[in-house]
């Protein structure tokens, strides 16, 4: 979700998820335009383009053109489009007897994203650098299948050390990320004659969408304190499951449940996928080890540097059992492969060393600013701190989700609710992340958080 | 296609096309367990393995393990799999007493690849540089669904200065590779409603796999010195065509054809896929334009900088009618996107001319290695010349592109029938790459193929 767009290479800065996202555009455009920043006669994206371009739905975007059309900023004209008006000061006098609406929220406290400011840029071109450098010409060409074996390599020894994963280099497929990953996953196991895979009842509505996306129905199981009801996974013939730390109830999978998750794949010939999208982050104790090292042949490990180092650089890896490795080749094959270039950069960024570092750093500075926001939220029960990059905080009495999402959006801060990642019977809470903010605005964003949830 | 592998971090090489896989596999192992580059004891992957990293079958793998098995060099014993024998240098004496077999050839003129050894490391890794160091901290969170809006301007002011194309950043969508392309436009494609695509008769067999795995049922069109026989489109709903360079026959789409398909196109609504994947690469007149730019509502422009830097980049673009851009966008967000610090790299590295000075040192060494080429074989009718990195060459009376392409192998060069590319009603030919050989071994392997056709 990118909070940085342009018109005309002018870069606006917006904030848009939440209950007001056509206010938060109206400023946006409003102050870019009083500022002069996007000047008289400049078109403005088609509604549907921007609507799509932001991830809202057009109407709000049309409501918004509307609305700063009626206030004079910009102008409509049929067949050629919204443009800044020509002379955006001659607005009418009426505008200035209307409140300003509030500022968009400044503060990020959205779940799912690590600390992007705090990426090693000098460390990573280090090792692009070196790796560039050293590459055999091949590595330009047309690359394995499943990845570049250097990175293979690099990625079994850190699993089977930091993870506990049973690994060899040859059942690691390189993907681009988690996202691509389960899109191949969901292929091959369809293509093997499955039809229904289960999910966590509360979790990335895009996960959902990925694996019906492949042809497959799913089905959800519920979450409690001790991770997924493995008991309700049922008929389905794969599950998806985020055993060390569940996205985003914060609970683990108990050992009990561990054993009969994988009693359940063996009975039936099923396939487990181990989503450990940060398992690197635990604080307060020993970590958690995969649930894949239980069984190795009913358990895909799938691992990102999302949330270790960057979502955008795209990259992540599985740990396929030897029975499904041909049907995840067939469809890897298929294109959506990761640059062979990054590949050997990651490869060389993990073997000097540099991923350990900046994972200690990084689990440092998270862990501390866990222990920031736990103390600044003194009277609310909070659930899944033990680990990862976000929190569940349960709210006061009496206040509903929507009611506190509004209370932090007008102290500043974007916050999303429990009922975002499902539809379960659970509690009034708010889902926390204390990765995003850049390190200067954290303290801020958590004392304006916990304004809004007391005062 | 990778020619090196490795077994327990030994790098061996090894040229799988063609029909002498089995005895070039033998060789290979052979002379690592001769060399001692493979220890005694070394286990070696299971048959299967092996033969999905190389892309052949697996009874190549272990009809090659068994003759080596036989031989002395390797053991296989029950349950451990296949090792190097812990006493190669015993090997039966038997052994010495036959014949060598011939050596692996050793030069590569296939179609499809660039000259990978000249990749500019020094000026892409200056790109990526600084690229990172003045990048928004942004680029490291996930993206923008279409691409990094720096990548996106620039490739919109290439793309129309170089190939004419009719384009705005907002109707860029960045992609991994061709083949990712192919895979989203295919997917939109079906959910619009779609059932049928043609693909020229002559071409990839993957990317018509791609087409299928969408869903679509794929039928072909025939091509002629013309380009492709756009009057037999029918009642497809898309067509994939490569109008700038058919690939492989070289023919290039003429104007009439080019209206006629444009006519077809918009008579039913239907989309026309521009694969233009060497347009760059034009040597006797003037580059021919893309047809997108004839009618940008019904052609997707889809380009790709696997043959003009590198396929290990998996890096390419898309040019979206707006009408399709909706659905394109819906079915990339659910995963594959390339990494957004590649993005921005490739954005300074086309912005700061290192793109133009690459193209035009790449077309100078590839006009000359074709005229190289061609010197070679004066008897022979060669077509497609004028631009790309291949050449179809046209057989001696009487002799089958088996027959060539087995004499070409014994001379030590690596070449396609152009059998392998479909199954028209063709003269017999070779398909010959000059891009790939590293500019050393370049005479010799055109030498060489020369000898193998005339000798």
């Amino acid at each position: 979700m990118s909070q940085t767009w342009a018109i005309s290479g002018v870069d606006l800065h917006l904030d848009l998820r939440g209950s007001r996202v056509r206010g938060a555009l109206e400023t946006s455009l409003r102050d870019a335009v009083k500022g002069g920043r996007l000047q008289p006669g400049t078109r403005l994206p088609p509604s549907r383009t921007l609507a799509t371009d932001l991830g809202i739905s057009r109407n709000t975007v049309a409501a918004a053109y509307a609305q700063l059309v009626a206030e004079g900023w910009l102008e409509a004209r049929q067949g050629s489009g919204t443009r800044v008006a020509a002379h955006p000061a001659r607005r009418p006098v009426g505008d200035r007897t209307q409140p300003d609406p509030p500022a968009p929220p400044r503060f990020d406290l959205r779940a799912g994203a690590p600390d992007v400011a705090s990426f090693p840029r000098a460390e990573w071109i280090a090792s692009a650098r070196r790796a560039l450098r050293d590459a055999p010409a091949a590595v330009f060409g047309y690359g394995e299948v499943r990845g570049r074996r250097e990175l293979r390599e690099a990625v079994a020894e850190y699993l089977a050390r930091a993870r506990g994963v049973d690994v060899t280099p040859d059942r690691v497929v390189v993907c681009a990320g988690f996202t691509d990953g389960l899109r191949v996953l969901g292929l091959a196991l369809r293509a093997g004659g499955a039809s229904t895979v289960a999910v966590e009842g509360y979790g990335h509505r895009l996960h959902r969408e990925i694996v019906a996306a492949a042809g497959l129905d799913v089905v959800t199981v519920g979450v409690d304190d001790d991770g997924a009801a493995v008991d309700g996974l049922g008929g389905a013939d794969a599950a998806v499951l985020t055993p060390a730390h569940q996205f985003p109830l914060g609970s683990v999978l108990t050992s009990e449940r561990r054993l009969r998750a994988i009693e359940w794949a063996r009975a039936g010939g099923r396939m487990l996928i181990e989503d450990d999208y940060d398992g690197e982050f635990r604080y307060d104790r020993q970590p958690v080890g995969a649930l894949q090292a239980l069984a190795p042949d009913h358990v895909v490990y799938a691992g990102t540097a999302s949330k270790s180092l960057a979502p955008g650089m795209r990259l992540g890896w599985l740990v396929v059992p030897s029975r499904l490795l041909d049907a995840v080749l067939e469809q890897r094959v298929l294109g959506g492969a990761p640059s062979t270039i990054d590949q050997i950069a990651l490869a060389d960024f993990l073997r000097s060393g540099a991923y350990d570092r900046h994972v200690r750093r990084a689990r440092l500075a998270y862990r501390r600013r866990r222990d920031r926001l736990l103390a600044a939220l003194p009277g609310l029960r909070v659930r899944g701190a033990a680990a990862g990059l976000h929190v569940v905080v349960e709210l006061p009495p009496e206040m509903t989700e929507r009611e506190a999402v509004d209370r932090a959006h007008r102290h500043g801060v974007f916050v999303e609710p429990l009922s975002a990642y499902g539809a379960g019977d659970h509690f009034p809470a708010l889902v926390v992340g204390y990765g995003t903010p850049p390190e200067h605005a954290f303290t801020t964003a958590v004392a304006r958080l916990a304004a809004a949830l007391t005062a």
